[in-house]
């Protein structure tokens, strides 16, 4: 099936230059060779195969600078146009469809609103569909073939079946997703964790390369987590591993959006912050279900202010995620736990019961050298980290349209 | 440095095949290559040089049988006289030795109290030293030398620095322990956790050889675990992932070993049921701060005969128990969890509230397939693991002396 690679070995090597350049932008020959430890005739021979199919160019060999020495050399570079992915972030009453080029650079983003709980999983693909068609037609020119989809979805997926296993933002459980899709779309379609989607974007980021075994916790309306193993995703046996939301701070204590108590999700998320808030503070109108931004905000400053109510309840939202964090500093003994999502905005609020929960709850030799840090919020985080994955897992025969899925 | 395998392959074919000799007894060539997916021509050459080294005999062919078809087998098998290796397992106050042969069957086994807490690291090496020369000179004959030593301790060790970081048996931190006992024995000293031990014995028996993600957890004086992903012992950045003991049930909760509150060991553990205990309870008289075998069986048959008091404490440690059991559940996702240990004698009294905290704690979702299981408990299990680690992990040549260390 791979035309473009004969082998596994020649595979893995082409994927490897092509996620140089990815990573990189344009580089010689004799670079693609030395980073990723692959001989100069095989360079060769992937760059040639490459070229005949249209996925790289060739930019022209720089002028000789005075004093340069040996030939100039010739880059090669990714051509954008050999393929359009898609990633589509589904959460709750929210659908974001984000159309990548061969590079993995974003050229048309959309977000809408959905009320995706009343969903079958029937809809929920005949929506996806209509909607990565638009966003894939919003584009100037002809719509483009697609050369593959991920899904990156709230909650726990398998993605190995492609199978959802249970989102907050769904009714439905354990429903077949992408193989449907693929069907419509003629292309592969990966359906993954959004928490996994953000930790292999911020993988690839040169900052956290000392950092193989990473934990990466999204905070925003629930609260995910991915953690990394030696570079690698780990997923547990059904998919379902790394749930830090569900992991418990106290028995019997605050309600979660799961339906079971104690939950860390069910003291520091979204919903669980302004559930304390909403009655006791004067926070900006809204549904009470799904607190906005605006919202959250709003109870962020009022923290920063020094207002004791909202200050007490980010005592204690931290307090519970310090305990979360204590668990898997224990568990998984990690070199980094990274803090990310929307969420990091209560972050300071947060910081001195945190961090006094982790020393409350762990002797030193536990904490070891793991470090704990926080990574900006960008909500296409997730949709770039999911454009990635898809690059990186599929034939890049396929992805340009030279083989048939 | 590998006179049996002059390359990496090579090495790691040998390591198969005396593996399949030690797993399942004699063997033909045939089927060697067979398992282990190896060509005939490997094996052949493998065992030619095993042959030489006298590290394996062969049997004489079986008698054709009656109605039997092709020429009788040879079978190869591992020569148990080629290499002696020992298993240290320090607790607290005990130090249990055992010496096996290479096909790591026991040869000796001595258990002596000694009162660790106030050795230095070098008085450790000392009686470690000093028991080890005794028990491999209590072997009929010549003492042997010694091709290898796996020092087990509960605690966190760093393997691959083979630095003890912190065991409840020992006062002293952050010391190294197995350069200092390779010099003094002259041959590899291996430092692991002892439920690593027990987590590699229990992983090579065929029962669980459907359960590559597995975690073990050890009860006892205290609480240990060993996970293993895909068949590998997972043990975190600096060697102190799977410390269950040390995750939370409750923050400010019952005073832990370690000097924090709340931890699983602190409610589950022997030290933790019998201080529960002994002021309420007809318990044999004892040492207070270490429980007796005899205490705890009095203790768990109170709790069958329907002692509410005894049934309060066991009630309770199911309970603790239970919720960091669904904490490793929704953070590992395992196939399955095994529990053992001494500890197990009182599973029958924690299961109820054991299990109806897991249900209490998770949903179905987050339960996923992951079995619960135990494991029936038998003191020579952790050495019979540590023999087996010793001789998985060295070059054969060195075990049997065919090489200086």
């Amino acid at each position: 099936m791979t035309s473009l690679a004969p082998d596994a070995v020649r595979q893995d090597n082409t994927l490897a230059i092509l996620g140089a350049l990815r990573a990189r932008g344009p580089m010689a020959r004799v670079d693609l060779g030395a980073v990723n430890g692959i001989s100069s005739a095989t360079v060769t021979a992937i760059t040639a195969e490459l070229l005949r199919h249209g996925l790289v160019t060739e930019l022209p060999a720089e002028p000789h600078r005075p004093g340069g020495r040996g030939r100039p050399k010739t880059l090669i570079r990714l051509e954008p146009e050999a393929a359009r992915v898609v990633c589509v972030k589904l959460s709750l009453n929210e659908v974001q469809v984000v159309v990548g080029d061969f590079t993995g650079q974003v050229r048309h983003a959309e977000t809408r609103s959905l009320t995706t709980a009343s969903l079958t999983p029937e809809a929920l693909c005949d929506v996806l569909e209509e909607r990565v068609r638009a966003a894939a037609s919003a584009l100037p020119g002809e719509p483009p073939r697609l050369g593959g989809i991920c899904l990156a979805v709230q909650g726990v997926v398998s993605p190995t079946s492609g199978t959802l296993v249970w989102s907050p933002a769904l009714r439905f459980r354990n429903a077949p997703l992408a193989a449907p899709l693929a069907e419509r779309f003629g292309c592969p379609v990966l359906l993954e964790n959004d928490a996994n989607c953000i930790a292999s974007m911020l993988a690839r980021q040169p900052a956290y390369a000392d950092a193989p075994n990473l934990a990466v916790i999204m905070l925003g309306y629930g609260i995910g987590m991915s953690v990394r193993i030696e570079g690698k995703p780990f997923l547990g046996t059904g998919g379902s591993a790394a749930e830090i939301g569900h992991s418990k701070f106290e028995p019997g204590g605050a309600l979660c959006a799961c339906g079971r108590r104690g939950c860390i999700e069910a003291y520091a998320s979204d919903y669980a912050l302004y559930r304390e808030a909403h009655a006791l503070l004067p926070l900006p109108p809204g549904d009470s279900a799904h607190p906005s931004e605006e919202q959250m905000q709003a109870l962020v400053r009022l923290a920063e202010q020094g207002d004791p109510v909202a200050r007490q309840i980010y005592h204690k939202a931290g307090r519970a995620l310090g305990y979360g964090i204590a668990n898997v500093l224990a568990l998984f003994n990690p070199d980094l736990v990274l803090l990310t999502g929307s969420g990091v905005r209560g972050y300071a609020a947060m910081r001195p019961a945190l961090e006094a929960a982790i020393d409350e709850a762990l002797v030193p030799e536990l904490v070891g050298a793991s470090r704990l840090a926080t990574h900006h919020w960008d909500r296409d985080m997730t949709c770039l980290g999911g454009i990635g994955m898809i690059l990186e897992a599929t034939d890049p025969a396929l992805l340009a349209g030279k083989l048939q899925a």
